[in-house]
């Protein structure tokens, strides 16, 4: 039997799934409960978003190992530059003093999302904010895609990293959520200790070949996976033998041989991030499961015209 | 002194105000509650919306006299065509029937708002229910916009348009909100209208001399103004001969000459309908009051990467 969570994210023939990417980060800044209320609001009710750890043991809703300078503001008002402080270095109590209500449209990243709204006094939420907000009555359509980043300063030593597991682990069994929540990563060692400490939550494997212009080097985080390069190599088979209910590839990557392998094999294929109007046309064209976006509102017109539905 | 209302559209040195055009149409469902809100949720606390009135004298939130077929979809789920139904015609409970969440990506129209979010079972508001809305602690500090659209099938009577301008404002009145509205409008006889009935809400006189390609043939309604082709004839005098505290130019009118006077005579100067970057960057330099948008978050990034405020 299939896990509710896999079937949420499981499109269907005439059904293609949304996720909303960091909440909407093409409308609202990333990774922030106004975002992803905003997302829920639309009836995007598939969130995806970034975990990691702060010193004090604190499960953070944040993309970065290092403070992200173009959305990272200090109390001086000005944008973070140079060497950014590291969350593992942070107590929660120092993380909230930043604002990540705006963008630097000084750096490349911030000219990546010209729309984005503009808000001040927004803080770095806590993974247990987030979980209160899907727990409201009119929010429980909703599943989470949570994926945990390991950091590679850290996770020489193995206890961290099954400390974090175990941290995120249980935050979200204490909200009454493990059955609307996926475990997901580019580090599928850190999947491997999930499975191993909650057998029952499924497991979202990310995979990236191709070069991404755009996300390169905006991640610290670890990109652990097997050899793809390797003759006969399938990645749907590797991820079906990792345990992994989902399948994540970079949208670039993605093939219709791969994608009947991982149709075959029963898993659920989803792709990031898809925001061009010709790169999302594409997606649908494939059929994929679902689409992961900073842009929930453009993917849901694209669908909306070609007839699609995105909820049950 | 300068009214209340006045003030919240007026920029000064740092300070370029951002308004919600039909809350944020490129976002959201327009002239919607659940646009409205997004837009207060970003912190632009001035809305701009459209008023006509229901057949059982409803003032009602609608930009056009006729049902807009690309945004309203009937019972049987499928956008309008054809000669559509006037509000004027229709019973608020009738009216209530119809759900204006999505766009018909077939149409010019829908082409315009690709990024539009898409959503079901949603009605077109009554005013009432917007004033309920900004009546709340958390928005306190916002301001309406509020477009009176006159009928030119009905105007024939005055007694009609007498009793249109006497319902928005007793409704605006009873709220308690007449201090946090202006009122607005392409037909200045309605204003007119509106200074007669009520001389201590300031009037907001919209023009438009350049053609549209996007808005031409969109609206219904009427549009009454001095002759502005007249020799001599200066639009920010005619404004305040007219009574009003503010000029609402289409942007592509808008001169150093005639913004220059404005200022003279005291206007507040507020812009629509500016949703290209480059057009909100030629705003910026000339300095208007006020931004009138689709993109309200693209507003906002373009003022802070240049670092402007919008809010106190
Ligand atoms: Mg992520
Ligand atoms: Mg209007």
């Amino acid at each position: 039997m299939t896990l509710p969570q896999v079937v949420a994210f499981s499109g269907n023939r005439d059904t293609i799934r949304v996720v909303g990417h960091r909440g909407a980060r093409g409308i609202m800044p990333e990774n922030s409960l106004v975002g992803f209320d905003f997302a829920l609001s639309i009836g995007v009710n598939l969130l995806e978003f970034d975990v990691v750890m702060t010193m004090d043991h604190v499960p953070v809703i944040t993309h970065n190992n290092e403070l992200h300078g173009p959305s990272f503001r200090g109390k001086d008002g000005k944008f973070l530059s140079g060497t950014c402080p590291r969350v593992s270095n942070l107590q929660m109590a120092d993380l909230v003093q930043y604002d990540i209500g705006r963008l630097d449209g000084q750096t490349e990243y911030g000219k990546r999302f010209p729309d984005q709204a503009q808000l001040d006094g927004i803080r770095v939420p806590r993974l247990g904010e987030l979980l209160q907000l899907v727990s409201q009555p009119k929010y429980n359509q909703s599943h989470l895609m949570l994926e945990l980043k390991s950091d590679p300063h850290q996770d020489a030593e193995s206890r961290h990293r099954d400390a974090f597991v175990s941290a995120v682990i249980s935050e979200v069994r204490n909200a009454g959520l493990a059955d609307r929540t996926l475990l997901h990563s580019f580090d599928w060692s850190l999947l491997a200790e999930c499975r191993r400490q909650q057998p029952d939550m499924p497991v979202s494997f990310l995979t990236q070949i191709c070069e991404s212009a755009n996300e390169a080097g905006e991640d610290s985080s670890n990109t652990i996976t097997p050899d793809f390069d390797a003759p006969g190599t399938s990645i749907p088979d590797e991820v079906i033998r990792a345990g992994g209910s989902l399948w994540c590839p970079y949208y670039k990557d993605i093939t219709d041989t791969d994608l009947a392998r991982a149709r075959a094999l029963g898993l659920c294929v989803a792709v990031w991030t898809v925001n061009a109007p010709e790169d999302i046309d594409r997606m649908i064209d494939l059929h994929v499961d679902a689409i992961i976006t900073d842009y929930p509102g453009r993917v849901q017109r694209r669908l909306s015209d070609r007839g699609y539905k995105w909820q049950d």
